[in-house]
């Protein structure tokens, strides 16, 4: 609840997006597990601003300082803190804002839950504070890929540009190779053409992106209130601009016969598996065994580069446009965030999985 | 976790389809509530099977017994156990089951798990156990009532036939007239004839549930992973049979854009309210005051009265054909059931927020 | 918190002294443990009232029904819920207490905190709720059994009778063979004396349990907040009327040198032990191996059977004489409630400790 | 649990005495505190190393750093995270402890526990790492202080010197003025001369603080599992070295007459009291509204500078001599973590108390 996530592996996070840093406490990692800084880093870089024209041109090196729990290369069982120093805040950008609400936004929501707000870039609000999430789920990636669990997400819309609903026509690695990182270059360049038709014009625009987890064993997930999926959706659903999530065939399955829909077991080999996975990996609230798929809905961003109607403080009528540095689609960069909150998601639930049996 | 739900108010939850009983203790209800018990009674009367020709035959009363909490009519503060008895379980139904997997049910799931499993209709992964959150969320509405907390849910899609998108153009409480718990007539008979056909030839459908809370007062909701349409998400997805949540413009936002899903804040006599309400009444996490509204997407029950193919606990493939009381369509007796998890949500949170200023 | 105690294996408890029931749910039980009911309903009598002269005349079958998450006689790692009925309550003795504040009783704090509170013998802060607790511990105790972890405690003082501080010099079972629970036989008598002399005079006195764990693998116990030894504290002190709690050479050892008290480690035959146990088993919060031992103050009741000064709900003077059936000396009933919550405490962190490594 | 303390008013600790650095999250701070940075700093001067020639001369300034959550000089509600550098390490002197295990230290049980280990000055399982609790300790007493609860704890014994087991008779204040921090002077001379004793012969002593709440309302402590006392016990038990815990009477308490114990109500100028305060302030696990005092016992702590036997890691006997720089007795530099502990679970208590009614 509030700022730690998770129950047997956690990330509590701290830091606002004009303060003096974002960090956080990752505890309840695997004791021995090898600590690769590189791909720590390389895991932030994904999600850093100012890696193509698209994205917002705050530039910050986003540096991560691991401060205790590893030693001679190794995860120890100990907390392991860490900080990211922010480097390149113009607050002043923000000076205008100091007793207004930005329409969308949670100034106002802020404000009054606590009676005061940090109004500098979203303050706590901001999404610079998925540097955090990012840097325990590149922790939580290191512990899942020893036990073969690998996650990779991509974008497969934005507006109303779509890739194919089935991710298996995919290699999704190839998602990287674009700004958009959208698996298939073609849709990929429209994508991208779309967010500069839109940025031209200072507005902003929404998408989806869509996880899949292989190599997943079956058994993880609680029964009731603890289900993978439930787990997964309340994950996503805490990222920036999230408003939806489904799993499995999701929405469009509603209309579908349940004759249609399920997924006859086989075996396949020795191991018991399914035909189909319209169940998306899940059943019951537990894993399968197969791939866990699912669809996150992000919403067009909140900062528009127009004049907008809003109130100040004191409830009275205002005029307001926003400066500052800002993504027209947040998409592509919320991609490393999506697998970072998977990755943690699951190997919370792979550690909880082991204490069901003597 | 587990089979505990909620923070300051929860829920700890038992049972089995075919076990004694099932129920419950409501642990962080408010003191000094009046406990009505009618209306818990009458809130589990609307969950209950065999309410009409649509639903599963299975005829229970599923008489609630609060034990403990209560004291001269109202809550004491101290936890609330509950106990609905099974008394009509036809166990023999099963029997056949007893070493096979039915497919897209947690037979295998929980199997795998556990290394043993009740087999006797889904046992701890039955529909049945979601009596336990009607109680808890007939409590939580007593005390939502206090302080204005109103929440309504109903059937907004079945199959391939909808509700009008917008809420607002609906008296929810119509919903309630009819047995597929739809607010617009003429759409309800579509679903009831839908429902029918599909139930005759053994299958089942799928479908959405919309819900609408009212009088939610501004603050609730905790920044960062307690972001409260998280709660809300992880509290729907947690109920059998759910795929997706989305809340707000949800899914079908994503393909505007920002400058026109931003809602605008104005001066309402005095408050500040938004013009439009693309949001669902949450921002940054947080309650702003409007209208929280979210839908929920449940696929067809897997349980369908055709003949398929599975394996049994040896990998061996065979064939069953499912015998029992069945649902064809879960989403009417779900309405209750959705309505009952936000209701805890709220209240959770309600508490949750008297603790950010001292 | 508040009704919840433990992580993974939990128990949640319910129930009034006069209300319908106590009971509870225990969450986290591992699958596949045989459940021998007559077991647990033996360690029900241990704790039962009218045991002997020396106990509350009060007398209740106290027979437990379990309710759920087991299936052919084993657990299968769903909740279990149970209940105990009150079936002897005489409510009536305690109509002229409803409106003042028995010294030391939690009267006037509950009343303070709820703003109402059930006035009947004690309501939620009677003992008679540590049935639950008994439930739970006789569950846990069966899951350690397979383990190898065995728990037993004794009175080791009543008023100023003591027994010998080494508690390796006493048979510990021998404590079953008398009223008072303790293993000497000779200062058994004293005690038994003793409680007589006070009870005659309608006084009560207070005493000590000493309990003794073998059999604890090493690696039990989480640093920093989670140390083995601060759990079991924390579940001693929230048994009724406990006032401390001290481990290894405890309050005693404060006065001996660093260079007495050091365990200095030995092989024993390819296990790293201790040569001495002064520390109780547990360094840095963490069990070694060597039995785990520790010391519980409990306090004389409240109830006395004298006229006493207090002040009712206005705050008025008044006098008033306790009626009802009570405990001279609680430490012998007390004694299957510490080893409950040791037991509980223990497989709580034996399943903990399975989460730190993949 | 692990390392996280408290329930709303949350620390979420990290470190190790050898790596980068010390620090935590602190959640839950309620919003609109002022906070006092040299009042933090001055808190940690209390436990710094080096204030006198009774303690370690390991000096480092201990300097901390708030990395977010305050604003403008105020709590904003969002977390505070901190570091604390460590400048000051002598790894090198614990080079010989590489590949053995430290009598009554932590070294045995963390290698077992996690199949490796910080040898590096007892790692995460050093008193170091109480720097962080001092820093949610104040922040704690920050917010306390708005609402008139005071906290004040010091030496009441070393070895077998004791001061007057009556708080009452102290101006406690004055233990702040001496390096024992003891308020009787005469007492703090002779614990002096003791530890210095000791000292001299490369030996460690124990001893015990009392710790005094002034100003606590009435109603703080939940009933059943997370009485007010049970968490304070907890707290105080999870500090290093601590053996023991007891509040009001505590131990000797047990050998007195219920009728002797039991604290009479009066009415004290409009207000509920009570004549004497045997009950240390809580009542059924709340708090009455009367001073909360109880004492925590602290062994001699483990390293002494004198050759002791040991084995090694492959089970080899041995022997060493620790090198480094420690404490004789840890109990001065002990009493600020106590009232640390002590502030933290009062703040959480108390905002856990609002939640109790609507």
């Amino acid at each position: 609840m509030r700022n730690t996530f998770g129950n047997v592996f956690t990330l509590t996070s701290f830091g606002e997006s004009h303060g003096e840093a974002v960090g956080g406490v990752i505890d309840g990692m695997p004791a021995g597990i090898e600590i690769d800084k590189e791909f720590i880093q390389h895991e932030l870089e994904r999600r850093r601003p100012g890696q193509s024209a698209l994205t917002t041109s705050r530039k910050e090196p986003d540096q991560v300082e691991l401060l205790s729990g590893v030693f001679e290369g190794k995860s120890t069982g100990a907390p392991i803190g860490f900080v990211v120093r922010n480097t390149n805040h113009h607050s002043q950008d923000y000076e205008n804002l100091r007793c207004l609400f930005r329409p969308s936004h949670a100034d106002y929501t802020y404000y009054n839950k606590y009676g005061l707000r940090d109004h500098r870039g979203g303050g706590r609000s901001s999404a610079r504070i998925t540097i955090s999430r990012c840097v325990g789920g590149a922790l939580a990636k290191l512990a899942l890929r020893q036990v073969g669990v690998s996650i990779a997400a991509y974008t497969s819309q934005v507006g109303d540009i779509c890739t194919d609903p089935d991710y298996r026509r995919y290699d999704i690695a190839a998602a990287e190779t674009n700004p958009v990182r959208c698996p298939d270059s073609e849709v990929a360049a429209q994508m991208e053409q779309l967010i500069r038709k839109v940025k031209a014009v200072g507005d902003t625009i929404g998408g989806v992106v869509t996880c899949v987890i292989k190599g997943c064993p079956p058994g993880l997930g609680e029964p009731e209130f603890g289900k993978l999926h439930a787990a997964l959706g309340a994950a996503m659903l805490s990222i920036n601009a999230v408003k939806g999530f489904e799993y499995g065939e999701g929405f469009a399955g509603v209309t579908a016969r349940g004759s249609q829909q399920n997924d006859v077991f086989v075996n396949r080999g020795g191991r018991i598996a399914t035909a189909t996975n319209h169940s998306g990996g899940i059943q019951g609230g537990i894993s399968n065994g197969e791939d866990i798929y699912f669809r996150v809905a992000f919403k067009p961003v909140a900062t528009v580069l127009m004049e907008q109607q809003t109130v100040d403080m004191g409830g009275e009528p205002t005029r307001f446009t926003a400066r500052g540095r800002h993504d027209s689609c947040v998409v592509p960069r919320a991609v490393p965030v999506v697998e970072a909150m998977a990755a943690m998601t699951l190997l919370d639930y792979y550690l909880i999985a082991k204490t069901v049996r003597l």
